[in-house]
């Protein structure tokens, strides 16, 4: 079993408000992430893949294939995009990076299997916010 | 004559969208950057100030009170804003790093002539926008 | 289940000397690391936590807490100071990165479980010394 | 338990070729990689050792060891060579970074152990070979 | 003067290597890089262009036509190639960073003039080969 | 004129004090890098030299040349060491950044105008002592 990782870059607005709760409550527990106006970020993501190496390619998935999976599935819905507005799948929901991670697995997981005809599966997304926080998840 | 850096973050959301000029223009020339609901970036900035060493210090300027000044006068006002609607100095100008970095020159320039008692002055400012694009300017 | 990490820096002063050999034993086993008059380092330290996701916040844990703890319990006691003498939970011991995260372990995870309510747990610590070498505990 | 880390570096060229399919099928599965006369790429390596801290030293195995052992057996039959052409253990295979990482860990892995007297085992080898993709092999 | 800055990298295979000179003379200027199976690199790049902004984008010039003559003129000449073989304005010469970044300011700056009709001009190629070795030429 | 840059790394302990003033005033000016017992960094170090390219080799100076200079008359002498105690050329002077570089370079400029029969000369040193702190000296 190889695990093979890729690296992916975008660049979007977002702000953390809970509509249930009055302003103040939402800059208490969000702080300036809560600003109404939107902030945003380079959000770092990181796709892992764990399968055994395929003899006659020497790989356990081709980088192209995992690129452009995440590029169509992921990137071309979020980067230069408003979190909150504008992206279907996370409609409705707080726009964590604990969440957004979780929505991407459900969107990753079934293309990978697909693509590799179930040799290879997703294992891990990470997602960095900002130079010092970051979260994973592993689908479970 | 010595000179020192500091660097900084900030995290925001804005648009380049120039309201003199149609939607299709603006995408023609700005690209996903014109996207109407806003995207974001973390900023990374570079502070460059030049003097001679203090004798009693072996400072330039103490980085305290340099990063004090940045603090005060430039992350305050745009870190987790909106850059063209939450920030004074950028009202009705467009949100490039390139008008960025000019504006903050006007605010710090003075500020650290005044805090050095003209020791020392303002050299650089560098703003990193992605990890592939960034804008300098020298104060001419 | 989600991992969430926070990235902290500290700069100290060490010495990895034991006691108890020759100072040529010392110097054969910890190289330049046994120089008596200490040497120093910018640690990098990344403290992960898992748990489920609060469907009001959209968090594991709040970034805002775990910071203040690290800041609190972690870094006040060892930034800008020397890990051999300055640090109460040391005293005694071999400064190494692996005892020093061990240290942090036993005061970190009661503090995290107590501030979540026992829904997060201390996952690991992870601790770099130079650009080449780090160390990580996962409490067992 | 603790984890220990070493990186380390080297710089060869290579190219992805598969002996037995044509010049268009190599090129339709390994694209500008299999370009006959070579790319090459500054590989990022880490090597994760696990074990118990010896009391003496602080240590789970001294950092001196692992670089002495990676510089030997790996970075001195790999740096500033091509992988296809000057490498003993890569003959016949496809250079990839699946393939190099396992074949790496049949030479750590012993010598790891060997040198530690059992008291540690070789974890992890991560091969990074461009700003994007890397590998990682547990040994199993 | 506004000076922007675009980071772009590529994969290449090189050797040093004066064919007027021995094998151990090679050798001895040039060490391991004279290997005559050749050796790689990721190279990072970073193109700098100064000019005054333009009051209608607030550009000294769009990223995106940086980005484009960068891509044509540099990267798919140089991307996954052998310097030495595969690049025809590096024919005959030594393939160090130094003449790398000359070849590249003649294709480069009256690219640069043409597009922006001489309102921008190059400032500086900056080429990486190793984590820790760089080189910088300012055209004259 | 073409500028190669080399990075250095060294790891040292050290305390800005200055003996002349009293313990409450250093500790207003220098803060926590007054501690009487000591702090520490991994120093990034970047020596810049400019010259003409030598045609037979490619090289304004041959990088194992100005890595041999760097490692002997400067790492050698701060490496896992005690700025302020056991750097002769230190004695007595604050080891700030700047102070530090300013005596780097009566090092360096005469040994590298040697070894270079005066075709190449010492551009710049810059001395990066945190993640967000740097300084750069010109040689005037």
């Amino acid at each position: 079993m190889i695990y093979i990782s890729r690296d992916a870059h975008f660049c979007a607005a977002h702000k953390l408000y809970n509509e249930k709760w009055s302003k103040e409550k939402n800059e208490e527990i969000f702080g300036a992430c809560a600003n109404e106006n939107w902030h945003g970020h380079n959000f770092d993501m990181t796709i892992t893949v764990k399968g055994s190496v395929d003899l006659e390619t020497g790989f356990v998935m081709n980088f192209k294939d995992l690129k452009k999976i995440v590029n169509e599935e992921i990137l071309d819905k979020v980067d230069h995009k408003n979190l909150n507005l504008d992206v279907d799948f996370m409609r409705g929901k707080l726009t964590s990076c604990e969440n957004l991670i979780m929505e991407f697995w459900k969107i990753l997981d079934p293309k990978i299997k697909e693509i590799t005809n179930g040799n290879s599966k997703l294992h891990c997304i990470k997602l960095k916010e900002t130079n010092k926080n970051y979260a994973e998840y592993f689908g479970e």
